[in-house]
């Protein structure tokens, strides 16, 4: 489907747990993989990507990560425009 | 903390719903920021990234996301190497 009308851009937010915190979901995907063979695999690592639509700048994407998006005690985000 | 010894390649999967599945972190994001006074944001879509350490090929990691990672019914995956 094509946009229609007014103007849109597209943000890409990642948030990743910051060094040192618990990654649970990281944690039991490695040992998942390491129980079906691949015993290789030495870090899994999550984040979560949110893709955000809509007519708003850098600085609001940044008040949404911090109101909504993000854990400040134990998130990581990162933003970056998509469209 | 650097890798120790053996050749390690980074690996990004991306997970993300398929067209036409309902994304409900997506839409709870979406009214979340609504009700923060975003209401301009058009859409929330979410996916999840897998960052993996471990020395596979392209095609293993391929077989990880069949197996482990992504549904193949709901969920569609992208994989890029980041190292």
């Amino acid at each position: 489907m094509e946009e229609e009308g007014g103007s849109t851009v597209k943000w890409e937010v990642r948030v990743s747990y910051k060094r040192g915190v618990q990654d649970p979901e990281g944690e039991s995907t490695l040992y998942a993989l390491k129980m079906l063979g691949f015993d290789k695999v030495k870090e899994v690592h999550t984040a979560k990507l949110f893709i955000i639509e809509g007519d708003y700048s850098l600085e609001d994407v940044e008040k949404m990560c911090r109101r909504l998006l993000a854990n400040p005690v134990s998130q990581d985000y990162e933003i970056r425009r998509v469209d």
